[in-house]
C-alpha cells in the first residue's frame, strides 16, 4: 500500500515536472542528475562534505553555489561545515594569501583547485578566487571530467570585467531584444526581484566580476538620493557574487538636478558637486565601482560644451572619487556629422592626442572597431595607440547589427578576431588582447566590457542561443586565449546536451554562424547598410538620413564602377592609422584579405579577387552561399532533435525558418541594389531572385513604419 | 533496491519541484492536487471518463483542458472518448443546439452543467459554451464545490467581451507596467510562443472572446501583407479557444502603405483600398473579428481631416467589412485642445449628434469615464445619451492612473461603479450596465473592452494581484450582476489559498483597495492631478502643457476661495448633459456625494460638506486615512503570510511597501500643494508632514526626469 501510494505520488510529480519544459531560464547552470550511475557514484564520493574555511559571504555563497550545484548534479544533499573532517570526500574551500602556482601567485581572482590526500581543495588568494574555483569545480561535474588527481589552476588576464546595460530607467532597453529590463526601478528597493539574484549568479559562474546597470545615454536619476537607494539595493544582491555596481552618469547631471548653472569640469561648484555625489554613493555603497562615461556623442553633453576635452572631463571624475576605490570609464565612440570626413578616424583623432593625460583610475573605452558594432570590422586604431593609458575593449553582445533575436549567430569568433588582431604596437604579437590585458604597456589596471543582451524574456536572451554569448563573453573576459570553438562545445555540454556528436554538430554550426551571417548581410568588408535608426533589417539604398554617415551609400560607395570605401592614400587614408605592419596587410587591393577588402578599397565590379572571381562574382556568390547555409544550419539543427528538450528545439527551429527568411531578405535586396551599379547579370548558378527590387524595398519598409 | 532507487528518485524530484516557487505564470487554472482525500475521491468517482461528442477544434479544447486540470486536481488521468460507456463517473461533453434552461434557449455562448442519471453533462448551443461550461466545471472543483445533483446554467449578457492591447510593433506596451508585449513580432509567423496558448485558455476561461492585438495608436503595419500573415498565427492560437483576433486600425493607412494622396471616407479609391485589404485579412482569417479605430483624436488622424465627420469613417469601413463577420468599434475619445471649454463635454458634443447614422455592426467605444480613466469618475454621458447606437464600454484594467504595479488596487468596485450607475436614459433602472448589454435600447450586439494590464513578466500583470483584475473584467464581462466581493472571493480561491479564514481577510482587502486609494491620492472627485506623461505620482502644481486641458490645475481649479471644478450651470454646465435625475444627485454640492463633489462644484475650503467636517478638514483627513489604511492593508496582508506561497507573499509584502511610500507622497504633495491656497494648517490629529512642498516636488520630478 505505502510503495502504491510512492508510485501515484511519483507519478504525478513527476507528470508535473514534464510539463515543465526546458524554458531556459536556468541558463548554463542547470545541474541536472547526471544520468550515468558509475560516474555520480565516483563524484559523489568525492562530494561528501564541503568544509568552507571562514563564513564571510563570499565565502558562503560559494558554499551555498557547491551545495546546490551537487545536489542537483549528484542527488545528493551535501553538509556545508566549518572544520574539516577526516575520511573521504571532502571539498575544502578556503582563502589562502599564498596561494600559487609553482610559485607564481594566482593573483586575485584566481583559484586553485587541487587534490591533497584524496580530497579536494579550491583555493584562492580572495573569497571570489574561491567562488570561482567553486563554478569551476562544478563545471568539471557538469562536463563530466574527472574529479580524480585534480590540478586545475586559472587566473582572469584581465582584471575588470564587465557588462554594459543600455537600460532605461522607463525599463526599455537601448538595443535589447529580450523584453524590457530585468531591473525594476520601480520597485526598487522594497522590493528585490528574485531574478536579480539568478542574474548574479550567472555572471559569477563565469567570472563576471562588474555591471554597469544603466545605459551610456544616461539618467540623471540615478545619481539623486531616491534612486542612489535602489541602486543599493541592487548592490546588496550582487556583492556575495563578487560583483560590483557602476553607474554610468549624465554629463550635464549638476544642472539637471544639481541646480548648477554649468557642467563644466573646471568650475569649482561642478567638481564640489560631483565629489559630494560621488561621497553619497560610496556612504551607500562602499564597493560602488565607479562611473561609464558617454559624452560629446551623439548629442549627449560633455565638457566639449565648455571648451574642455575629454581627459578635463574624466579626470575631473577622477579627482571626485579620490580615495574611493572605483574607476572612471570614459569612452571613445563619438563622431561628427561631417559628409566629407571619414567617421572611421575621428575618434582615433580626437583620442590620441590625450595620451598621457588621463590620471590614474582612468580609462578609455574603445569599441572593437572604428564604425559601430558592425558584424566585421578592423580592429579600432586606437588599440596600440594609446600605451599611456589603460583601455577598455568594449564588444558588444547584444545582437544590434547581428540579427537581433531571430538570428542564430555565435559571436566568440568575432570576439576573438578582434582579440587577436596584432597591432603591431610594441612589435609582433602586440594583439589587441595583450593591449587591452595590459601586458603590452604594462599598465596595472585592465578591463573588457560588453554590452548586454540580457533582458526580462524568461530565457534571458531572446533567442536561446544568445545565452552562449553572454557565456562566450565571460569566458574571454576571463582567458582571452580560450578557444571560440573550446567555449562553444563547453557552453552546449552545459547547456543543451552533452551526447558527444550532437555537441559536435551544434558547435560547428555555432562557431561557422558569424561567418555565414557576414556573407548574406555584408560580405567583403561592406558595413553599416543596414536599416535607418532601427538597425534592422538590410537598406543599402538609404541616400539621405539626419547625418551624412547614418545613410547606407556613405559607407558602400558603389558606383557604375565599383564599390566600397578607399581608405588608402588615395582615399581617406584612415589605414594610416595603423603601423605599418598593418598597412602593409590591407593597403593592396590584391593582397588584402577578402574580408576586409571593402572597408579599405573601392574596387571594380570587374576586378578579378584572389578568390579568382570578380567583385561582382564573389560579392553574389557570397550573398547565395551565406543565404544557402542558413538552410545547412537548419538541417543541423534538425539532426540533433533527438539530443534536444523539445520546447527548446521547436524555439530554434521557428526562429532558423525566419533567419532563412530574412537572409532571402538581404540578399536580394543587396544583390538587386547592387545590381543597379554593376549592371550585371547574377552569375551562375544562382537564379536571380524572383522578386524585385522595389518588392523589397516595401517588404522591408514596414518594419520601419511606426 | 527498486524501492530505494524510486525513493531517491522522488526525492529528487520532490526536491526539485520544491524549488519552484510560485511565480504566478500559472495565474488562476493551477489545478494543484486537491489536499483532502475525501473530496478528492468525490471528485474522482465523478469524473472517470471525458465523453466528447464531436471533434471539432474548440470541443477537443474543452476535452484536453478538462483533462488536464483533472489531472492536476485529483491526480487521475481521465481518459477522453468519443462515445459513451456505462457506469457512473462519466462528464458529457456536447453542443445541444436545444440547449435551454426552462425553456428559455442558453444563447450562443451560454452553458448548462447537469446531472443526469448520476453522470455530468455540460451543453451550450456552441462548442465555445461547451468549453465555457468545461472551465465551470473545473472552477467547481478549485473551488471545493459539491458536483452532486449540479444545475448550473450561465449565459454571458454581452456578446464581445474584449481585450484591448496598446502594444507596439516594437514591442513596447503604451501604459503597460509587467514588461514588454506578449506578442514577439519579429518571431512570428515561424515562431509561435508557447505562452500565447496560456495566453488563450487564461482569456477562454473567464470568458473573453475577443483580443485586439494593437495599440489603438496603431501602425499601418498591421494591415500589410507581411503583419497580416503574423495576425493569423496568433489568430490559430486563438481559434481554439473560442478567440476572435481584432486589429486597431491607423486611420491615414491608404496613404502611408497605400500610395494613395487621400484616406478621405468618401474617396472611391480609398473605399476600395479598404475593401482589398479586408479581404485580403478575411482570406487568411476568416474569423477576424474586425476594426477598432482612434481617429482625429490626440493627434492621429482621421476623417475630420478631410471634412467628414465620425460617422462617415466607421461606415466606410462597416462597408468594407461587407459581407464578412467583423465589427467596426469607432472609439469616442475625443477632445480638442481649448482652455475655455470643458473637456468633460467634448466626446458627448462630438457624438451625440451622431446617434442614428451608424450602420449596423458598427458600435461607438465610449470610456467609463467623461475625462480618462481617472481612479473615480462619474459614468460617461454619453451613456443612455445615443439609443440608436450599441455602445461598447470600455474600461481600463491596467492601472495607468491607479498606482502602475506598485500599488495593489482591485478594480472590480471602480467597475461595477459605472456599470451599476443609472443613466435613467429609459427611467430608473437604465443603468450602464443595461445600455451596454443592449437591454435598454434592444441593441442586437453588444461588447465591452477593457485596457490589458497583460505584458510580458512573468506573472503576466507587474503586480500579483493585478491578475485579479484581467480575472474580475472576464467575470463582469460575461456577468455585471456578480459582485466585486465575489469575484474577489472566488479568484482568491483560485489563486491564493481556499483556507477560509484568509480568502476572507485578502477578500476584504482587495474589495476596499480601491476606495483606500483613491482616498490617498484624488479624494472627493479631484481628478488628473498626476504627474505629467507618465501619469505617475502626484502633481497638483503642474499649471502648463503642451495643453491647457494636461495640467493639474485646470482640473482641480484650487484658488483662495475653494477647490474643484464647477460644471453647474454657473459653470461649464457638464452637468446639464445627464438626465434631470442624475444631475438632482450631484447639481447641489449640499447633497452632492462627497466622492463626487469637487468634479461638479468649486467649493469653499471652510464649507462644511455632508460628512461634518469642512471642506480642508476633509480633504486632509482623507489624505491621512487614506495613506494609513496602506499600513492596514499591510498588517492584513502579513497576517495571512501562513497561507500564501512563501516568494509571492513576499512580492507583495515589497509591493506594499512601495504603495505605503507612494501614498505618503501623494498625502504630503496635496495637502501641502492645496494649503497654499487653503492658507489653514492641517487640522488635528493629523501631523504636519515633515517635509516641505519643494522636498516633495523635488522627489516625484525625480521620476520624470528622461
Amino acid at each position: 500500500m505505502f510503495l502504491r501510494s510512492l508510485l501515484v505520488l511519483l507519478f504525478f510529480v513527476v507528470a508535473a515536472q514534464r510539463s515543465l519544459a526546458d524554458d531556459g531560464y536556468r541558463l548554463w547552470l542547470k545541474y541536472d542528475l547526471i544520468p550515468d550511475a558509475g560516474l555520480r557514484k565516483d563524484y559523489q564520493k568525492a562530494a561528501g562534505v564541503i568544509v568552507s574555511k571562514g563564513s564571510t559571504p563570499i565565502l558562503k555563497t560559494a558554499a551555498g553555489e557547491l551545495q546546490q550545484g551537487l545536489q542537483g548534479l549528484l542527488g545528493q544533499s551535501v553538509p556545508v561545515v566549518s572544520a574539516s573532517k577526516k575520511g573521504q570526500g571532502t571539498i575544502t574551500l578556503a582563502v589562502d594569501a599564498t596561494a600559487n602556482v609553482s610559485g607564481q601567485p594566482l593573483g586575485k581572482d584566481g583559484y586553485s583547485i587541487s587534490t591533497r590526500s584524496g580530497n579536494i581543495v579550491v583555493t584562492g588568494q580572495s573569497e571570489s578566487g574561491v567562488l570561482y574555483g567553486a563554478f569551476a569545480l562544478l563545471r568539471q561535474m557538469q562536463t563530466r571530467q574527472s574529479l580524480k588527481d585534480l590540478a586545475l589552476t586559472s587566473s582572469p588576464r584581465i582584471q575588470y570585467r564587465l557588462l554594459n546595460h543600455w537600460d532605461n530607467p522607463n525599463g526599455t532597453v537601448e538595443r535589447g531584444y529580450a523584453g524590457s529590463s530585468i531591473w525594476k526601478w520601480y520597485e526598487l528597493p522594497e522590493r528585490l526581484d528574485p531574478r536579480y539574484q539568478d542574474y548574479a549568479r550567472a555572471n559569477a559562474s563565469i567570472g563576471i566580476n562588474g555591471v554597469v546597470i544603466n545605459n551610456v545615454n544616461a539618467s540623471a536619476r540615478y545619481l539623486t538620493p531616491e534612486y542612489i537607494e535602489k541602486v543599493a539595493a541592487l548592490a546588496g544582491v550582487m556583492r556575495p557574487y563578487g560583483i560590483r555596481v557602476y553607474m554610468s552618469v549624465l554629463w550635464a547631471a549638476p544642472k539637471v538636478i544639481g541646480g548648477l548653472s554649468t557642467s563644466d569640469p573646471l568650475d569649482p561648484k561642478v567638481k564640489q558637486w560631483w565629489t559630494d555625489r560621488t561621497n553619497e554613493i560610496y556612504k551607500a555603497i562602499p564597493d560602488f565601482g565607479g562611473f561609464l562615461v558617454k559624452a560629446n556623442s551623439e548629442g549627449e553633453p560633455g565638457p566639449q560644451d565648455y571648451g574642455r576635452d575629454h581627459a578635463d572631463g574624466a579626470n575631473m571624475l577622477a579627482d571626485a572619487l579620490g580615495q574611493h576605490d572605483g574607476l572612471v570609464m570614459w569612452r571613445a565612440f563619438v563622431y561628427k556629422a561631417n559628409s566629407n570626413g571619414d567617421r572611421f578616424k575621428e575618434a582615433y583623432q580626437e583620442f590620441k592626442p590625450l595620451d598621457g593625460r588621463f590620471k590614474p583610475k582612468t580609462l578609455v573605452q574603445v569599441k572593437n572597431g572604428p564604425i559601430d558594432f558592425q558584424s566585421r570590422e578592423p580592429f579600432h586604431p586606437l588599440f596600440g595607440a594609446m600605451p599611456r593609458t589603460p583601455l577598455v575593449l568594449e564588444v558588444q553582445i547584444t545582437q544590434e547589427y547581428l540579427g537581433f533575436a531571430t538570428h542564430l549567430v555565435y559571436l566568440a569568433p568575432m570576439f576573438k578576431e578582434t582579440l587577436d588582431a596584432d597591432t603591431y604596437a610594441n612589435g609582433q604579437g602586440s594583439t589587441v588582447a595583450k593591449v587591452v590585458d595590459g601586458s603590452v604597456d604594462k599598465h596595472a589596471i585592465s578591463g573588457i566590457a560588453g554590452v548586454a543582451n540580457i533582458g526580462s524574456d524568461r530565457n534571458w536572451t531572446g533567442h536561446p542561443m544568445g545565452q552562449a554569448n553572454w557565456y562566450a563573453f565571460g569566458r574571454l573576459a576571463w582567458d582571452h586565449t580560450l578557444s571560440a570553438q573550446a567555449i562553444a562545445e563547453e557552453w552546449t555540454r552545459l547547456t543543451l546536451t552533452t551526447e558527444p556528436r550532437a555537441v559536435r554538430t551544434i558547435a560547428d554550426v555555432l562557431v561557422r554562424s558569424r561567418d555565414i551571417y557576414v556573407r548574406y548581410t555584408t560580405p567583403l568588408g561592406l558595413h553599416h547598410i543596414m536599416g535607418q535608426s532601427i538597425h534592422y533589417g538590410p537598406e543599402p539604398w538609404l541616400a539621405s538620413s539626419a547625418r551624412p554617415d547614418w545613410t547606407a551609400v556613405y559607407y558602400h560607395k558603389a558606383d557604375a564602377a565599383g564599390l566600397g570605401f578607399d581608405r588608402t592614400e588615395k582615399g581617406s587614408n584612415a589605414l594610416s592609422l595603423y603601423r605599418p605592419e598593418v598597412q602593409r596587410q590591407w593597403q593592396d587591393p590584391k593582397t588584402c584579405p577578402p574580408d576586409y577588402l571593402l572597408w579599405f578599397h573601392h574596387v571594380g565590379w570587374n576586378q578579378q579577387l584572389s578568390t579568382g572571381r570578380t567583385l561582382w562574382n564573389e560579392l553574389c556568390t557570397r550573398y547565395y552561399t551565406g543565404a544557402d547555409s542558413v538552410t545547412w544550419m537548419q538541417q543541423q539543427w534538425a539532426a540533433v532533435q533527438p539530443q534536444i528538450d523539445p520546447e527548446l528545439h521547436a524555439d530554434i527551429t521557428g526562429r532558423l525558418q525566419t533567419q532563412r527568411k530574412e537572409a532571402l531578405w538581404w540578399r536580394d535586396a543587396c544583390v538587386l541594389y547592387f545590381q543597379t551599379h554593376a549592371r550585371q547579370p547574377i552569375p551562375a548558378p544562382f537564379a536571380p531572385p524572383a522578386r524585385t527590387l522595389d518588392d523589397i524595398k516595401r517588404l522591408v519598409m514596414i518594419y520601419q513604419l511606426r
